[in-house]
């Protein structure tokens, strides 16, 4: 199985694709991250973060997108530009027709390293550990979208965006 | 001129399609809805948004799209979801490269009832009016799309995304 993780942003959007059997240890095949400009239009910005996350797709065929929900509001517009990301991520696994989790931060944090409440620090390191790597991927973004993928390959729960409380 | 103003939502995403040059009267060429099922995933949702507005792009051929903009946070969660509408509808209009102009709701009322505070029973009223119909567009998600076109053509402000602030 082959999950695409995701870690939402306008500015940086970091992914990570993980291959795991859920009997052997899980194995990263790529990440990195998808940089728009901050002084170009939000609706270009929105446009090659769907173009990249479509690339993504179509190179890995992964068999399921897993990505971070967002319902928290430190900053509301900050969130509601978050969400503009979000939907155009969500559209293009919805077109690639591939499975979409949604896990809460905490949850991802929990999966990977036993507690939501973990910093980045911590998530960097067990990302790091899982994935038997020399260093953890850089930037942060990269290993936050490496976790997301790792949360849905060590959740029991497989949440389908069917059932995403994100449904109005 | 052809403006296609948007009213976003997930769950009805109002459309107008106005046309005008500045001079005569504008004319309404179509308005209606996008209407998606509450019970479908998010995904689904947002995919059915994105080829509605992609749809009515390709067979009005606008010379701009018009749309709310969103910064309230009456229920965080409700905004942020709109956020996602509001990110497939704005790469529609970047895929088919057309302007994109962004008004906050009370411009849009301002420019239609010429008060920011109007409310909704009197911009129906108001676009009834301008428009030369015999009764407001129906329902009043579509009333809310051809406002926000009508806004476009009627403003002094031309705020194409380029300088919105949405934009991090």
């Amino acid at each position: 199985m082959i999950v695409l993780g995701i870690d939402p942003g306008t500015a940086v959007t970091g992914y990570g694709v993980v291959k795991g059997d859920r009997v052997g240890p899980p194995h990263l095949i790529e990440c990195g991250i998808i940089r728009t400009r901050p002084r170009d239009p939000l609706a270009s910005r929105l446009q090659e973060i769907h173009a990249g996350v479509t690339e993504l797709i179509q190179r890995h065929r992964p068999d399921a997108l897993s990505i971070e929900d967002v319902f928290y509001a430190r900053n509301v517009r900050t969130t509601i530009v978050l969400g503009h990301a979000r939907g155009v991520i969500l559209l293009a696994a919805a077109n690639a027709r591939i499975e979409i989790a949604e896990y809460p931060p905490a949850e991802i944090k929990k999966a990977v390293v036993g507690a939501g409440g973990a910093t980045k620090e911590q998530v960097q390191f067990m990302v790091m550990r899982l994935l038997r790597l020399k260093t953890p991927p850089q930037p942060s973004d990269a290993s936050d979208g490496v976790a997301a993928a790792l949360a849905h390959l060590m959740s029991p729960r497989f949440v389908s965006s069917q059932q995403s409380v994100l449904s109005e």
